[in-house]
């Protein structure tokens, strides 16, 4: 197999499934040319943008309609062979990973815009459709889809790893905002959960279980998200700190104020630097928080003036306004960056994310510790956080023919995840769990809540054939 | 059995399961003065403030610890018998009722506020506690915990259901304000759901299941919650209408335009004149629109314009202020009291509540059509709703005497249930399925959505001891 040595040690034992060929034959059959088995086509569809890896699916089916991914499903599950359902592909947690064997689904020419429903905020979408689509789409009736993870994601994936982004301080995960799925079974039965009411008490909540579920328990094939009135105002702001501290001081009484920053992303000295080589900017090369405000006028300025004594207090500096969409884009693309930016800052690097997530109070402590340890290991790292959440994410950037180097950033890793458990948090905030995370996962939830999940799987997925192998071992 | 006539109809047929001797010894020997068999104690958990009826169960656990229900769950899943969670009785759709026969498990005792965490905006509470009890011990570090169904409910309770109430509109239902969870499961092992971290992408959202499960998955021992900062500025306001439909068109147009109203509450002219008369009050006995608006004192004064000036287009007329708290908790108090004021306005009946939740474009559709089925039916009705939030209550006045009301009324509901589903909507907002809503929820979800949700229940609860013959039938 070609999973590199590095990566080996963090994958489960790879035992692959038998994919029939007489399965392939019928998906052959049925589908024609929306299956290949083209090996840069399985290969395309058996990574995501993390660092593990492991061999391809055995063939990729490309489904267009309800009923397509029904007859895969009904076809894998005769012959008890994993599907994995893909979209975007750029999940980082080994999400997409054939470990198992099987087939990948692909969603992505399932991407219309089923319905708007201006006057209730809500949109119901097929799951191809990404972020940056949706918001295209609607972009006339003046509401907008907040939730924005780094990469322009599929609405389908960000449902299934229950994503979030820089505007889920305010405006919530996808854990608040998906109202209904549609979602079709591993027998290949569609159901819908959930309905277009703002809220209900009709019996488990399947929405939310299917929300974060990582393609386990279903294949979403509908979602209807909440919109939002575009904000009447909206002002953006980059503020500098003498430290990380001081910055994340700043962020803390500003959430426990309860002001309604929209936005509130802290970026570290080398992300700054990054971002600067990558974006051609000339932000001051030190910690740095990026805000943004929404409301009417009057409330904008309210909660800027607001933070911006909080920030003074702080020792916050060269506070800038971006008032115009041109500058507050030109800040945003560069936050998105970061990340793209800081892999490049180290060539030939492969970068892995941590996310933990952890109460406001503990913030501080959570990443004050962290940083001096991720200094004191001597790999080349960044820093970026949705600090308002308390969420942030390291990115050690490892030479991949260097295993030491990956052998510490997982020892950061991990002592940076035991630290947040320590301090009530969650060892991630929005990645989810994929292959990375198992571990953790035990470690936070208990043996007793994993076996609840999997008795769960196992109910809803007696053959194990959705994406097996991810969250837990089963 | 003492299930009268009128209510027979609507339980499924009874099927007592029997409950040894050698259990009410073991739980006699393992809790002492801690279990009771008293008929008078029985009969006290064997209701709720539905009107159903079934016999009261065999024999009441006051549990004082998570031991105390682990014990419980323990004994009675080794004896395969029925366990029926009960804190403070005030479910309405026969939740309470033991329809398999089994044991009450009492959390009453359980009331302790374990932790108070102000600067992160969380509270862990033991299930036993009351939505005024927290408010009361929470109220020293000024924030407040939003969630306010008509009774003072449990926090358990709340959970169990996905309560909400008047608030949220603006700050959400338990389900989004539940953030971690201990529940005890039929096996009695102890598992914790969720962290105090506010956002996770950790495994699947089992706190989120369990939030709305009604006591069938299991029996919740911990509840950690969002509290919320004692809002700078209140204003709240009355204002009648020339009709519901104005009232409505009012609200839709509120909520359409994004004001950030924290509560907005009809009640039709019915309940005015019930409320006047329990109340002493001289409000107009005309449809009504309660409102409450909460932020900085510049963003109060704002949403209050901006809805008056909409109130003004629909000819709403005496908007009144009601600026000190004194004057605000008179009005609230009086909303809260509409149930209990509507039901002394007819001695000697029984009210049946109906619970529909619609998507907010369709709430004049859906409310319209049956305020003219219920005046057409003669049955005394009121109207009450949390209209912000497109849901809405009727309460149907019955004479337990005459079986053709609880006919008509039953008839009056179903087809008000079937207008909201076809209008997108739910049939429970926020008072569960119980007993009394199962038929509704097999037509809003569907056959295999109910399936999945036994196939979940049965995973975690083989034998069928948590609260069975609830939700769905098994």
């Amino acid at each position: 197999m070609n999973a590199p040595a590095a990566a080996a040690h963090l994958l489960p034992e790879i035992a692959l499934r038998p994919v029939p060929q007489a399965l392939l034959d019928a998906l052959a059959a049925r589908f024609g040319g929306q299956c290949s088995t083209a090996l840069s086509v399985r290969e395309q569809h058996g990574r995501d943008e993390g660092s593990l890896q492991a061999p391809p699916p055995a063939a990729v089916v490309f489904a267009e309609s309800t009923r397509d991914v029904q007859d895969a499903l009904r076809l894998a599950s005769e012959f008890g062979v994993p599907v994995i359902p893909f979209a975007a592909g750029s999940s980082l947690e080994g999400h997409l990973l054939a470990v198992q064997g099987g087939i990948s689904l692909d969603v992505n020419r399932m991407q219309q815009v089923l319905s708007v429903n201006a006057e209730d905020l809500t949109v119901t979408v097929q799951p191809g459709i990404t972020r940056k689509q949706l918001n295209e789409a609607v972009k006339d009736t003046g509401l907008f889809f907040p939730i924005d993870p780094g990469a322009d994601a599929s609405i389908g994936g960000m449902a299934a790893t229950r994503a979030s982004g820089t505007n889920a301080v305010r405006y919530g995960t996808m854990r608040e905002n998906v109202l209904a799925l549609e979602v079709v079974l591993a027998s290949g039965e569609a159901i819908r959960t959930g309905t277009r009411a703002k809220k209900s008490s009709a019996g488990y909540d399947l929405t939310r279980l299917m929300v974060g579920s990582e393609g386990t328990l279903g294949v979403i094939t509908e979602v209807t998200v909440r919109l939002y009135p575009l904000p009447e105002a909206v002002s953006a702001a980059v503020c500098s700190f003498p430290s990380i501290e001081a910055a994340v001081r700043t962020v803390i009484q500003t959430i426990q104020l309860g002001v309604p920053i929209a936005r509130c992303e802290l970026i570290d000295a080398n992300s700054v630097r990054a971002v600067n080589a990558y974006s051609r900017l000339t932000l001051r090369e030190e910690p740095m928080l990026l805000m943004e405000f929404h409301g009417s006028p009057a409330s904008v300025q309210e909660q800027a003036e607001t933070v911006q004594e909080i920030a003074r207090e702080f020792g916050g500096q060269a506070f800038e306004w971006a008032s115009t969409p041109e500058e507050r884009t030109r800040l945003w693309a560069a936050r998105h960056s970061a990340y793209f930016a800081a892999v490049q800052s180290r060539p030939g690097c492969k970068a892995i994310t941590t996310d933990t997530c952890v109460p406001i109070s503990r913030l501080a402590d959570c990443l004050l510790e962290s940083v001096a340890e991720a200094d004191a290991s001597g790999i080349p790292y960044f820093l970026v956080g949705h600090v308002g959440d308390g969420n942030f994410h390291f990115g050690y950037l490892l030479d991949p023919n260097v295993p030491a180097e990956r052998e510490t950033a997982e020892a950061l890793n991990r002592k940076l995840v035991a630290r947040a458990l320590a301090l009530g948090g969650t060892c991630t905030g929005e990645h989810g769990v994929g292959i990375h995370k198992m571990g953790f996962l035990l470690d936070e939830a208990g043996a007793g809540a994993v076996a609840a999940m999997r008795a769960i799987k196992q109910a809803l997925d007696p053959k194990n054939i959705l994406n097996p192998g991810k969250i837990f071992a089963f």
